[in-house]
C-alpha cells in the first residue's frame, strides 16, 4: 500500500510486484526486457496502486506538461460581468479537457506582465503552449512567445502571424449588416461605441465602420472609444447625443456596453428604440436581462475556442502553425432595434 | 545559445561555460564541489541563457508543482452569465500569484468528474493541492481528495472538515438581517428562491431562512428550489405568486436569479417593489442594469479567495489544515425593496 498523501512511484510498483526498479520501468515503458508475464503483473499493480506518468517523467521524455496557458488581459474587475471571458475560458476548457489538457490561468491587466508569465511558465515547463486573444496593435506578447518560441495560437487575430497558429475574422460584413439593418429602419446617422483603441479588433472595426457608413450615407460616423465600465459608457453616449444632430442608433462593441446604456436610458433621456436604436456586437443572456431586449451579433465562442485549441495542438504536433476563421456573427434582432 | 522553442538545460550553462554538467548541477542546487569563481560563472550564464529550475527537477526535490487546481462544477452554459463563478477564479488567480503560482482550471457538469480530474492532476503531479467550492450534501470529491491525501481547502463549507482547511460561514444572521429588513418594510409573508437541493449551501440557508421566518413571524415560509435558469427562476416566481396568499417579498439566492425577475416583471404581472419586493443574496453589477436596481447582500469575494489560497498554501508548508470564516455580507438597499 502506498499510504495517502504520496504518489504511488515506480518503487512502489516493483516493491509491490517483487521484481526491480528497471523491470517496472521496461514495462511501463513498452521496452522489451521482461516477460509478457512480469509486464501484466507490473501493469496490474500500477493500475491497481493508482501510478500514472509524473509530468516529471513526461517533461524528459516528449517535453508534454499537459497543460496550455491562458492570460488574460483584462481588468479583475471586469471580468465578472463581462460574459465573453468566462465563455472563452469554458470554450477553450471544453477542448483542451476532451484532449486530456488542462488550462493555465493567469490574470493580469497589463500585456508587460503576461509576456513575464509566460517566460516563467515556459521555462519552468508548466505549459505546452499558449492561447492569445486581446491583441493590441503593439503587443509585447508576440516578441515574446516569438523569441521563446512556444507554440502559441493568437485567436481572433487582425490577420496571420508569423510562427503563430491564428484565428482570424473579417468584421467587414458584420458591420455592414448592422448599418443595413438600421438603415432598413429608417436611421442614417449611426455612431458607434467601441472599446480601448489600442486593441487591435477596436482599430480594425472603427476603419471598417467609417468606411461603410461612408458608402451608404456618404457621410463620416461619430465614434467614441471608452473602456468598459459602465459610467464611462453612458458618458461617451451622453456626449454622442449632445451633437447638434445626434445619432439615432447606436452599435456598441460588447453586450455589457449596450444593456448598460437601455438600462440606463431614462437616466439619458431617451426611450429605446423610439429616440435610440441599440445594437450590441456580443450577445449574451445579458441581453435579455433588460427592457426593451437588446438586439445582438452572436458568435459561437464555443466553437471558436475549440478551433483555436485544435490548431494549437495541431502546431503540437506537427510544429507548423496553422490558421482558421472565426465563426460568423449572426444578427438576433430584439425590442432594442424595433421598427 | 539555444535555438528558440528550446528550454535551456543544465547541459547549455555547461556548454556555455565550458564546465561539465555536474558542476552546473552543483552550482544551482547550492551545494559544495564547485569553486566560487566557477559557481559566479555559472549562475551568470544561468541567468543570461534564461535557464529556470524546470518542474520536473522541482518536482523531484520538493514535489512542488508551482499550480493550484481548481474544478468548477456548474454547467458550463451558467459560467458566462453568473458573475460569482469569473469573480472567484479571478480572486483565487490573485492570491495564487501572489506567491509565484497559477491557477490550474477545469469545469465539469459531475462532482463525479472533478473526483476523477484530481485524480488525474495529483498523480501527475500538476497540482501541488485543490480549491474546493460549491460542496454538495454527498460529495464524492471530499472522499477523493482524503483517500488521495491532496492538500485541500473547501470554500464555503458548511463546517470543519477531517484533513481538509475550510473557510466557512454562518448565514443565520444574513437571512435574519434580509428578513428584519423586509420586516421593517411591512412585509410578512417572505419567501425565497434557492439554487437546487443537493448543494450543502443551499440546504443549510433552507433550514436557517424557515427558522429565522418562524421565529419573526411564527409560520413556516414557502421555499422553492430551482436550477439557475431564467425559465425555471421565473416559473418557481410564478408559482409563488400563484399562491391564495401569495409573497409580497421574495429573497432570491443569487443576483442572476432576482436580476432576471425584476427584468421581467412585466410578464410576471408584478410591480417592483410596491406588488413584490426582490432581494438577491449575491451583489454584482448585474444588479445595477436594472430597474429598479436590485437590493442585495454584497459579500468580498476576492477577500474570500485570498483567505482560502493562504490557508492551503499554509498547509502545504506546515501540512496542517486550517480554518477561518467567510467575509460577513452587508446589505445594499436599492429601489427593488424600497420603502
Amino acid at each position: 500500500m502506498v499510504e495517502p498523501g504520496r504518489r504511488p512511484t515506480i518503487a512502489d510498483i516493483a516493491r509491490e510486484v517483487g521484481v526491480t526498479k528497471g523491470a517496472v520501468s521496461f514495462a511501463l515503458n513498452g521496452r522489451p526486457g521482461v516477460s509478457a508475464d512480469t509486464r501484466a503483473r507490473i501493469l496490474a499493480a500500477a493500475e491497481r496502486l493508482g501510478w500514472r506518468p509524473s509530468t516529471v517523467a513526461r517533461s524528459l521524455s516528449n517535453l508534454r506538461s499537459g497543460s496550455v496557458g491562458l492570460v488574460v488581459t483584462r481588468p479583475r474587475s471586469l471580468l465578472g460581468v463581462e460574459p465573453f471571458y468566462m465563455r472563452l475560458i469554458a470554450g477553450l476548457e471544453r477542448a483542451l479537457h476532451a484532449d486530456g489538457r488542462s488550462l493555465l490561468l493567469a490574470v493580469t491587466d497589463h500585456p508587460g506582465d503576461a509576456a513575464e508569465i509566460y517566460r516563467a511558465w515556459w521555462s519552468e515547463r508548466r505549459v505546452d503552449g499558449l492561447v492569445l486573444t486581446d491583441l493590441r496593435t503593439d503587443d509585447p506578447r508576440l516578441a515574446a512567445v516569438t523569441d521563446l518560441g512556444i507554440p502559441t495560437v493568437a485567436l481572433g487575430a487582425p490577420g496571420p502571424l508569423p510562427g503563430l497558429s491564428t484565428v482570424t475574422g473579417d468584421d467587414g460584413p458584420t458591420l455592414r449588416a448592422a448599418l443595413d439593418h438600421l438603415a432598413g429602419l429608417g436611421h442614417h446617422r449611426i455612431a458607434r461605441v467601441s472599446g480601448p483603441a489600442g486593441f487591435a479588433h477596436a482599430a480594425r472595426r472603427h476603419a471598417e465602420f467609417a468606411a461603410a457608413h461612408r458608402t451608404l450615407f456618404g457621410t463620416d460616423p461619430r465614434q467614441a472609444h471608452t473602456r468598459y465600465v459602465a459610467d464611462q459608457v453612458l458618458a461617451a453616449t451622453r456626449e454622442l447625443l449632445d451633437d447638434p444632430e445626434p445619432p439615432t442608433a447606436v452599435v456598441y462593441d460588447s453586450d455589457l456596453m449596450a444593456v448598460t446604456v437601455v438600462g440606463s436610458a431614462a437616466e439619458l433621456g431617451v426611450r429605446v428604440p423610439a429616440d435610440l436604436a441599440v445594437l450590441a456586437w456580443d450577445d449574451s443572456p445579458l441581453c435579455e436581462l433588460v427592457r426593451p431586449r437588446v438586439s445582438a451579433f452572436a458568435h459561437d465562442v464555443d466553437a471558436d475556442g475549440a478551433t483555436a485549441v485544435s490548431l494549437l495542438i495541431e502546431q503540437l504536433r506537427t510544429g507548423t502553425p496553422g490558421h482558421a476563421e472565426l465563426s460568423p456573427r449572426t444578427l438576433t434582432v430584439r425590442g432594442s432595434t424595433a421598427g
